[in-house]
């Protein structure tokens, strides 16, 4: 495919694709962190001034790169507003007004995209752990050895959530009331955010 | 394409093909329960008594259709053998055992399958409601309005579960210990089956 010019709007955009082929690779390669503007600019064959033109900071690019027009970084502060004890319930609401709402196509579609595309999976996990996860988590005063697993189970209910509501339509899940879910699910995203991950002494047997 | 016979097995497998095909349509349109072996004998232009030889039961016929080799009725007595109190910790335990032995592969592949084709959606649903969590929420004595909303859950949770150690791949979760995971869920799982599913009053705002 090539990329047409109409030449009514500024700048190129073969320009613009060849940024975000670029960055898809390295978010990735080699880890949302690790990637550097510098290094997707070099890649792209253009100057790195020209990837903060066309996509502003390095968080907009990834996003981009996902096609996710939500910025999690604005929702995260509702989550946390009502202190640790409510993380619980406001992410699991926040997380149904986003993928309730127009925007959740995208999502679905990511979602969809990465069960079948080992790169959009790897694409996936970063968002979930560097856009997402880690700005809750920071903010719980949490042993920070426990914060990979504790992440790891919030995104395990929240993507089967999604699955089971959007992709499986497994009823009443598929079209529950938002409060209803929240009501079940709340306590489950709270003792993953905060609770003991341990159990009592396993039974024998 | 066409199905190749060698003349050396019983049977021919256009005749299985053709059944198999048929039983995929019965049960992603009309569910388990509606779809009758004689139906799907109809669909395929053979004889009932056919259906029987090939696959047994009705049960047999829908694993075969999902590519399931596993027998849930075989697994769920051990999940409920301790009691209402510890089916949570061992539908985990029992879940994991599957996924991550060699049938896991065939389940991933399944979940893969589910999210990009709307009749393996159906087919995956209709298996879990019917093959599974039905089975277990029936010997829990439990109030029959909640179990739809009950079974739901924890397939949302299992289904999260498996696609981020299979399919996602998010570490911890991805390489955990199977008890790791286990003491972590079971009281997810144990509140979806058996525990209150509303919440306290709602916080205002």
């Amino acid at each position: 495919m090539t990329a047409r010019r109409t030449g009514r709007r500024p700048g190129r955009p073969d320009t613009r694709a060849a940024i975000l082929a670029a960055a898809r690779v390295a978010f990735a390669e080699r880890g949302f962190d690790a990637a550097s503007i510098r290094a997707i600019a070099t890649a792209a064959g253009v100057d790195p001034a020209l990837v903060h033109h066309y996509f502003g900071s390095k968080e907009e690019l990834f996003r981009a790169t996902v096609a996710i027009p939500i910025d999690p970084a604005e929702l995260l502060p509702a989550v946390l507003a009502a202190g640790p004890d409510e993380a619980g319930e406001r992410l699991v609401r926040t997380f149904l007004s986003v993928w309730d709402s127009p925007a959740g196509g995208a999502a679905v579609a990511l979602l969809r995209s990465a069960v079948s595309n080992e790169w959009t999976a790897r694409l996936v996990r970063e968002f979930l752990i560097t856009q997402v996860l880690r700005r809750i988590l920071e903010h719980l005063d949490l042993d920070p050895a426990e914060l990979p697993l504790r992440g790891a189970l919030v995104g395990s209910q929240l993507i089967g959530l999604a699955m089971m509501r959007y992709v499986i339509r497994l009823e009443p899940v598929a079209s529950a009331a938002p409060e209803t879910l929240v009501a079940a699910l709340a306590p489950t995203i709270q003792r993953y955010l905060t609770g003991p991950l341990t159990a009592a002494p396993p039974p024998k047997g």
